[in-house]
Formats: structure tokens, sequence, C-alpha cells
């Protein structure tokens, strides 16, 4: 079995997921600028979960181009992903809608979290079958960037209680973090080490 | 005609369902624990329907694999699945929304009978063009999987009106047998008979 | 310019179109038989619209399979075809939710009809850049289904306004048309010719 | 990388955009025409948005055309022109709703101009790549058309608070330039210069 549908399939995924949270935009019923105003943290938290999903799907292409043979393990793994995945439309909507409040911002970093490990479980099934001298292998080296995101949603959630906004602004950070392109971020790593 | 775009198009549609359940996690207003609680069984439910989803299409998968040639019949007989599929996440949000109540937990289940009838009518007009000796015929072999699930369906459906909980034990259970790996299943299948 | 990703966007447009209208089932309250009859005429008009959505990619996967070269002006008719198709969950909403009610169902056949002369446009433009000889055109024949049908929803559309149910079983005769395999049409047409 | 899958998941977000705007027509609960009064507004404007779509989905087809490779900055540049793309159906839905009212006039060219600068910023990431003498870089010749829309936006938003009608105008007159084949304004063009 090759991985071309696999990817189809989980581009389809993604691609309602990233468009379905504009959904949770809803319509004014005014035409002021203050009737736009329930609509702007919504808008944010939308803007952020664009950028996470984009991230998801940017590094899962990147992945599955690798992948040429898919088991039965990774298409479970690779659902696994997809169903956390799913769940950011609605913890965006519950972000968003509550202006940032203590128990969503923690919701949005567990589901964060579960995608991050979920993203984890997928990438060691794949590697398994790959090999350590494969080039994915090389290609992630020490996966920096991998094990520091779910520490920081950790923090970023246990943070949510005593301080929305410094949640927040780690969300941001992780996001950033995998924004800037690797190899400049693997020269600071190299040289910070 | 070749089968790449019934698999393409089953795979739209396939990944449309499986995301838009998650449109039935309605967002709550409240940002405590207790306004989540609504969402609990909505989420309980669309988890299990997740891996249904997951499991048809994984299946799917697999026999259009085998598929070369698609016939007006297997076209119509997918379009079948198809239909039966897309109204689980109507069920799935009738079952979450009521508390696993009696009439929607056997409706659940009718849509998955259905839905599991339609599958056996569409292995069957795929078989009835590769013939018996086929690679499909063989790794379906008895097909004990797909004869087992209905009629476990048809006892949960009964059982809803008298226990939804243990229809839903039984709809889990079939989820299971599933999810799986065939190999070992078969193993057992074969020390046993 | 190749067909491979205008097949690509129709199939995902139609797998959109065809799984959107199940959100026109609104999960009901309450948990017995009696809150599921408002849903019952939306559901029997959801079976008839995607049938019908079917039949569209059915055939629209038959002809673009002979289409090689993919002009400006088959681009966009095959958009105005899109447009028009999208517009069907609307119309299947209104109409199950209104129990046939004549306004709806008349409003039903013109998107149908609307569908039918894009359809009819898009063939054209394709078989124009084909030529006469060509096997689409062999294959069309006399195209009596393609000539036959907006007879028929004009008709039907008329009918609306005095019986409703005419229209609806107007409605369910196209479908049969394009349902019943071609062949057996063709032989029972050139036999009564 | 090829640009396979990034054609792919844009096909998808575009199919899911431009379908989804169809929610924003709600069905009318009554069945006289005076109850698709409030739903014709929001049709004319989902007819507009419908129509930008399908030009963004045919320039990207024929530019993602002559791109072979895929760099990480293209893939976000591409993600970036979707993020905008996907506000389309608020916009739309806002305009309707409120009958083509000053602010959501306004609001509405903003979405379109920074998705045309979204949709320039991509073009020029490709260009880069693909150097001066590319086939890209001659068929866009000096890009009049690209150029010449965010111009009539800038003015259609100031235009809206003092006259929405006219910035009405002036987004069906982009949408115009960019629906009349190529060949013939460039001639035009030519003959004007």
């Amino acid at each position: 079995m090759n991985s071309n549908r696999l990817e189809a399939f989980s581009d389809g995924v993604l691609a309602i997921i990233i468009t379905i949270m504009v959904l949770e935009l809803k319509v004014p019923h005014g035409t002021d600028l203050a009737s736009l105003t329930p609509v702007l943290p919504v808008f944010l938290s939308y803007i952020l979960s664009f950028i996470y999903v984009g991230i998801y799907w940017n590094n899962h292409h990147h992945m599955m181009h690798a992948v040429e043979k898919v088991s039965g393990g990774i298409l479970w793994a690779n659902l696994h992903l997809l169903f956390w995945l799913s769940l950011i439309p609605f913890v965006t909507g519950w972000v968003g809608e509550n202006h940032f409040a203590e128990l969503p911002m923690a919701l949005y970093g567990v589901v964060l979290l579960m995608a991050a490990i979920a993203y984890f479980i997928l990438q060691n099934r794949i590697l398994a079958l790959q090999g350590k001298d494969s080039l994915l292998a090389k290609a992630l080296g020490k996966d920096i960037k991998g094990k520091a995101s779910p520490i920081i949603y950790i923090v970023a959630i246990i943070a949510s209680f005593y301080s929305p906004w410094t949640a927040g602004a780690l969300y941001i950070l992780v996001a950033l973090i995998w924004l800037i392109p690797d190899k400049r971020i693997e020269i600071i790593f190299r040289e910070n080490e």
C-alpha cells in the first residue's frame, strides 16, 4: 500500500478543519464597528489556530514525503493525529467566545499537547519502519522542536489558571518556533550546544 | 474507467463526514468545568463515530486497492455506502445530546447496520467482477468479521430498548473487533475451528 | 492544461455538497419516535438530492474522462454547473422543512433545470473542442435523456403550483431515467423509434 | 518537494470555501415568495463571492501549473492567501444579511484587497524562484490586471462609506476584468498604450 491515499485523506481532513473554523466567526447582526467587537477575539484565536493547522499540514507534508509504504499502525497513528486536530475548531471557538478565559485556554493547550503527542507517535511509527539511517531520521536530528513543544504546552496549561495571557503568549511562541525556517534554527541550536 | 476518481471522491466524502461531526460539539457559553458537562456525551459518541468512519475508510482503502476497473454497479454501490455513512453525524449528535437514550441508541445501530449491509453489497459487486480466486477473495477468506458485525448490530438495536448501555458496549465491541489487526484474529479463528 | 485538477476540484465541491445536506437534518431534542417526525420530510428530500448529486458526479466523471485539454471556457462552464449544484442543499432544506409545499417544490425544480442547462452548456463546450466524431459524441448519441430532463423539469415546475406531489413524482422519474443503466434504455429507445 | 500536494490542499480549501458560503443562505421558514426576500441579498453576494473564489481558483490553477519545486516560503505564502480567502464566507454573509450596508461593504473590500496582496506576494515568491525569463513571467507581462485590482479595491473601500452601491459596482467591475479572457484584454491594453 502506498502513501498517496493517506496523504489525500489527511489533506482533505486538514483542509476541512482549517476552513470549518471560520464558521465560528458568527456573522454579526449590526453593521457598525461595535458589532464586530465580539467577533474580534474569535478572529484572533482563528488566526493562531489557522497557523497551527498550517504548521501541522506543512510538517505532515514533509514527513509523508519520506514514507513509501504505509502499515496499519501508521494508518491509525495518522487517524489518531487527525482526531486531536479535529478538536481545534471546538477549542478555538470556546477560547474566542470567552475572551481567553482560564479553562478554555487550558483546554486549548491540552488539545495542542495531545496533537503533539499523536504526531510524535506517528513519527516514531514511521521511523521504526525506516531505520535510524533514513533520510527522515537525519532530517529530524535531535528533534529539539518536537521535544520542546510539549513541555511548553504543559507549562502553558498550568499557566492558564493563573495568567491566561501568559498561556496565550506561550502558544504563540511555539507557533513562532515552528514558523521560523528550520535551517537557521538548527544553526542557532548547534552554536549553543 | 479506473478507480482513482472513485477513491478520491470517497476520500472527500469520508473526510467531510469525519470532520463535520465535530460541529455537533456546540461551543458552551460558560467557562467552568460544569459548562463542559453537556458536551461530554456528545464527545464520547464523537470518539466512537470517528473510529467507525476511520475503520470504514481503512477497509475501503484496502478493498479499492484491489479494484482496477469500476463498473456502474460498483459506482452506485459505493454511493449507497456513502449515503448511510453520511447519516452517522446525525445519529451521533442525537445519541450524544440525549445521553444515550433508547431510541437514539437503536437508530445509531440501524445506521451502522445499513452501512454494514451497503459495504457487503459493494464487496460482493467487486468480488463478482474479480472472481473467487482473486487476491481480494483470498484476503477476505470466510469474512467472519463482516458476517458477525451485522448480527451484533441487530442484537444491539433490540438491546437498546431494554439497556442502552448494553447496546453501547456492543457498538464498542464491533469497533474493537475491527481495530485489532486482522492476522491475529484470523489465527485465533483458525485455532478455534 | 490537463483535466486532472478540474476533476479534483469538482470532486471536492460535489463531495462537500452531498455531505453538507446532512446538516439540514437538525438533531431533534426529544428522544421518542414523534420527535423524528419533523426530520422525516427533510430525510426524504435528502435521499432524492443525494441521488441527484450522485448522478451528476457519475455523469461528470464519465464526460471528463473523455476530456484531455481544458480551455478557459470549459473551466467556467464547469464552475457554472457547480454553482447551481451548490444550491441543491438550500432548496433541499426548504422543500423538506416545509413538507413539499408549492413554491419550495417549484424552486427545487428551477435549480435542477438550471443545473441541467449548465451541464448541457459544459457538454457542448467539450463537444465543440472534440468534434462530432469523438468518442464522447458517439457515446451521447441523440442524448435523449439530456434533452428530455429539462422538459420534464419545466412540466414539474408548473405542476408544483397545482399538485406538489406530481412535481415530486416527476423529479423522481428523472432520477430513475438516469439511474437505469444506459445500454438498456438505448435499446428501448431504438426499438421504439 | 513537488507542487501536487500543495495544489490538492489548496483545491480542498477552495472547494470548501466556495461551498460553505451556501450555508449562509438560511432556509426560510415560510413558503411564499415574501419569505425568500431576506435570502435575496445573501444570494446576490453569494454569486459575486462564488465568482471571486472561482477566479482565484482559476488563476491559482494556472500559476501553480508553472511551478515545479515548492519552497517553504511558497508554502506559507500560499497558506497566507488561503487565510484571506477563507474570510470571504464571513464577509459575504455580513454584506448579504445587512443589505449591502456601509461597513460590511468596506470590510468585504478589505478582505478582497488582502487576498489580492497575498496573491501578489505568492506570485513574486514563485517568480523569484523561476527567473525573469520564465514562462510565468512572460505570461504575466506587465500584470496590469494584478496591479489595477488593489487600486480599485482601495477606491471601493473608501466609496463604501459614501455610496455602498458604487463599491458594489467596483467589486463587480474587478470580477469582470478577470472574467473576460486574457488575450483580448491584452490586445486592448496594447492598442491603448
